[in-house]
């Protein structure tokens, strides 16, 4: 059987294909595993016990379930749930919205490959436009993402130190280049992998480039504001005719409904419904029928707010003390954790290289993701690419604690 | 903002987009509507039932809800499940399977899309390959599919005249002509929008025709074998290594869960694992959450075969009788119904083409599919194309009774 260029392209055995079917063999192993690599959220009990109420009232509610679980919805999602987010965020940060300006898709993933093709590859006019990344380390996932080769260009950042552990990347906008191939602009905020927070002053600075090129500008929400908020510093949430920003229910608790929200001006609106339809019909009515009386409750930013942020910010905390005390005096550096749940730790120097530390953490039963996945885009072997890892502390302390014991280890033994 | 070619394509208002467009805004306007235009299922109590002790015994199980709801399943799908189905498929019919040979997708739309792409269009060495459909009229969903143009060749039908209305169509082997070009065949079984059943014998013949050929014969049992079974006639169902087999539990009663299942050989899953992966990291839980013990205990085959297939069984033949109450000497015939729930209504000689009718009928206050859409790469312009309606017979008794009545007047109007 024969397989087009598309075919090929997206069954190529890529790194980023191979390293999770790596994880996923690693996860079916025999030997019990210390998970510390996947985005998987955590079982936050509060969070677990709202959405298990929630399920029950719309069982007890016959017509309502069956509605859900029986009806095609329309292939912009649910109009009930995007009418209620779209009153919520008018209401509570003023954006001039309405339900025309909101889309569901099958998780947020889907929204991405939907907007980097929708965006980047040819034109008509036969010309070529890609998606800047304009700060790297930047989400594994988009690096795959394209149908046309290419895809990507982004950028190194620059790197502030904050003490002797923490630093922080910066866009690095001296050396940012925006040339007129760039279709559209896209961050995830907080950043996946690093836990970075960008400024509200990197934001402002990145949409209104966009503006000026008359591009979208991506957002990656999906674990920042305003909902689920995993985010410990200041953030304003920014939204305007411009920017694309990209939500979902997967980190509050909802990862196996697959509910991505994009909130964007209704032309994107308006394509991301075709593509749902061609591509999928519609989207699944059951992450928004259990959401949608916590979107007009509220509980949709205050679940994130008053139980999913405090649960992560205290495990983030909790991880970088066991790296301060694992560690002794092999050179290390973490990224200031602002939000997410992972931390971007930094072997200054790393003889081994992180494709090798993670064979040997594997070989020690801990799964974590190496760095030198996270630069879609990057064209240079900048050396820092193959010095970091990621590292999750969304699972039970007593697993991450014992996994950060073991890479202080690892990495004593690499560096000695 | 400036669309890619794909972004274009995808956004262009193509016949098909604009009429879901129109479908969307009848069912939204203020004039209560018959809807016999959609492709959702009926509402079927004992069905309705069964999945709502399924979500309550889930409940139930805390651990089970918070895994399903809480957690991301593997990029092909949740094990349990795709080895449930597997060990049911090679108990029932003797087939070479395991859960390697099963994957799912958020629904079986996004499979087609997958699939559709995967062997249709460019191929590395320069050819395009395109995706045969042996017999048109055929689903209206595959049409815009394609992101190269140009997708789909098809065929038209022979025709079988089985008495003073109904009629049957088949496929006409003595013109149809498989290329070199062919990436792969397809048909629905039972097809949308015509009822019509492949006879095995049809099916073994294009399953020759793919084997010579090295290429895969992709059904599309949506309506079919071996669930939810909504066949009248006899109908084996097949597999083989080059068969890709597209189930899915819409039509059991759970479109709102977004649940296709790919039967197929291990390649083939590989690639629609791959393509779940990076285009929306896994599919859904919930559904396979729904139906797993309806898959151990066969509950998934006896509920198509006792509840589901009756109901719709009792329905078609009470349309064809107010088909024939209402149609007195106006020239009509209606294809065999032996599956799915539409009736596909031909009226030889119209005048007014069924684009108009379809507008009359709406203004009447009834929705239905006009049939000019039902050939995706059909070239020449056969008269048959513009003669024939769909219509759903799913909907209550009440609404379907009206809307015959309605539409044989229309249809009358249109002769005079």
């Amino acid at each position: 059987m024969q397989f087009s260029k598309f075919g090929q392209k997206f069954t190529a055995q890529t790194g980023i294909l191979q390293l999770m079917a790596d994880l996923g063999e690693a996860l079916n192993s025999e030997q019990p595993m210390l998970m510390l690599g996947g985005g998987a959220p955590a079982q936050i009990p509060q969070v677990q016990q709202t959405l298990r109420q929630r399920m029950y009232d719309i069982l007890r509610d016959e017509s309502r379930f069956d509605r859900i679980i029986g009806a095609y919805g329309p292939p912009e999602g649910d109009l009930d749930f995007r009418k209620a987010l779209a009153e919520m965020l008018r209401k509570q940060y003023g954006w001039a919205l309405g339900p025309e300006n909101v889309a569901l898709t099958n998780g947020s993933q889907t929204a991405f490959f939907y907007l980097f093709n929708m965006f980047g590859g040819e034109t008509a006019d036969g010309g070529f436009r890609r998606i800047l990344l304009p700060l790297t380390p930047e989400y594994i996932g988009y690096a795959d993402a394209g149908i046309a080769e290419d895809l990507f260009i982004s950028a190194r950042p620059a790197i502030e130190y904050i003490d002797d552990v923490l630093y922080k990347y910066h866009v690095d906008f001296n050396q940012l280049r925006v040339g007129d191939d760039v279709g559209a602009i896209c961050v995830s905020r907080p950043t996946n992998p690093t836990g970075n927070v960008l400024t509200d002053e990197e934001v402002s600075h990145l949409a209104q480039i966009a503006h000026e090129r008359d591009i979208p500008f991506i957002i990656d929400g999906a674990y920042g504001t305003p909902f689920p908020s995993i985010i410990f510093t200041e953030a304003e949430p920014i939204w305007d005719d411009h920017i694309v920003l990209l939500l979902s229910l997967s980190k509050l608790g909802l990862p196996g409904a697959r509910t991505g929200i994009v909130i964007a001006n209704e032309t994107i609106i308006k394509a991301i419904t075709s593509m749902n339809a061609i591509a999928s019909l519609a989207p699944g009515n059951i992450g928004a029928g259990i959401a949608l009386d916590m979107a007009r409750e509220g509980e949709i930013i205050s679940l994130g707010r008053d139980v999913v942020r405090p649960f992560y910010l205290r495990k983030a905390r909790q991880a970088l003390a066991w790296f301060a005390e694992s560690m002794g005096d092999t050179p290390y550096r973490i990224h200031n954790p602002e939000g997410a749940f992972f931390l971007w730790v930094w072997f200054p120097g790393l003889p081994t290289g992180s494709a090798e530390l993670y064979k040997r953490l594997k070989a020690r039963g801990v799964v974590i993701v190496p760095g030198h996945y996270f630069y879609p885009g990057l064209k240079d072997d900048w050396t820092h690419r193959h010095e970091c890892i990621r590292v999750s502390y969304a699972q039970e302390d007593g697993i991450v604690e014992a996994g950060i014991r073991i890479i202080a280890e690892e990495a004593r033994r690499a560096f000695a």
